[in-house]
């Protein structure tokens, strides 16, 4: 069976859909490129991680920290072209962390209906 | 007369505003900070612009190369703690380039009511 590439537009509902349901690994397993890379902000100190597997752990490894998650959002997205954007919130209390209330713009490369990017500004 | 340091939400606004009325030059030099950078994606082979001068400049630059624009949008803002995003299109014909269809998401930084980055994702 054929299957149609997703648009920019279709990846976007789709992450923000599954994302709101709770279910970013899964989010992340269905729509994330086997090339995908992750950065944070520089001063965030944590590195870019590059590829599907590593980008895949630093989700698991965030979702493993997460003692108590009060309230979050994932706000709809907005397109251009090959990359979407959206705000995401979140206020939660972190394993060795402490309580964070977090406010941030996610920005996401689209290739061939699969994500190949993800970037953090907070 | 004290100033009172614009919020986020406030300085996305006013740059949209000004945008809007084909006012970006007139934008950067009222809201953007001495210390702004400016990124263009790494494919773009355009280097980094470091410095409110040389965003100017750059500004100065792209406005100069314009020689029709057919049409062209400034969609409303997202807001994220000291981040904003927005759409922005333009149909028009660049000098030494040819006609050429934009669609890009622009993400701002802002810190102590000045745009302090600005990154373009195409």
């Amino acid at each position: 069976m054929a299957t149609k590439t997703m648009t920019t537009r279709e990846v976007a509902d789709r992450l923000v859909e599954l994302c709101r349901k709770g279910l970013v690994l899964e989010a992340q397993q269905e729509l994330f490129a086997d090339e995908v890379t992750s950065h944070e902000p520089a001063h965030s100190q944590t590195p870019p991680a590059i590829g599907k597997e590593a980008v895949l752990a630093k989700g698991k490894h965030f979702v493993s920290l997460i003692e108590e998650r009060r309230s979050g959002s994932f706000e709809d997205p907005i397109i251009a072209g090959d990359y979407f954007s959206f705000v995401c919130k979140l206020d939660a209390t972190l394993k060795g962390v402490g309580k964070v209330v977090w406010d941030e713009i996610c920005v996401f490369g689209v290739k061939n209906g699969k994500v190949i990017s993800e970037q953090f500004f907070y």
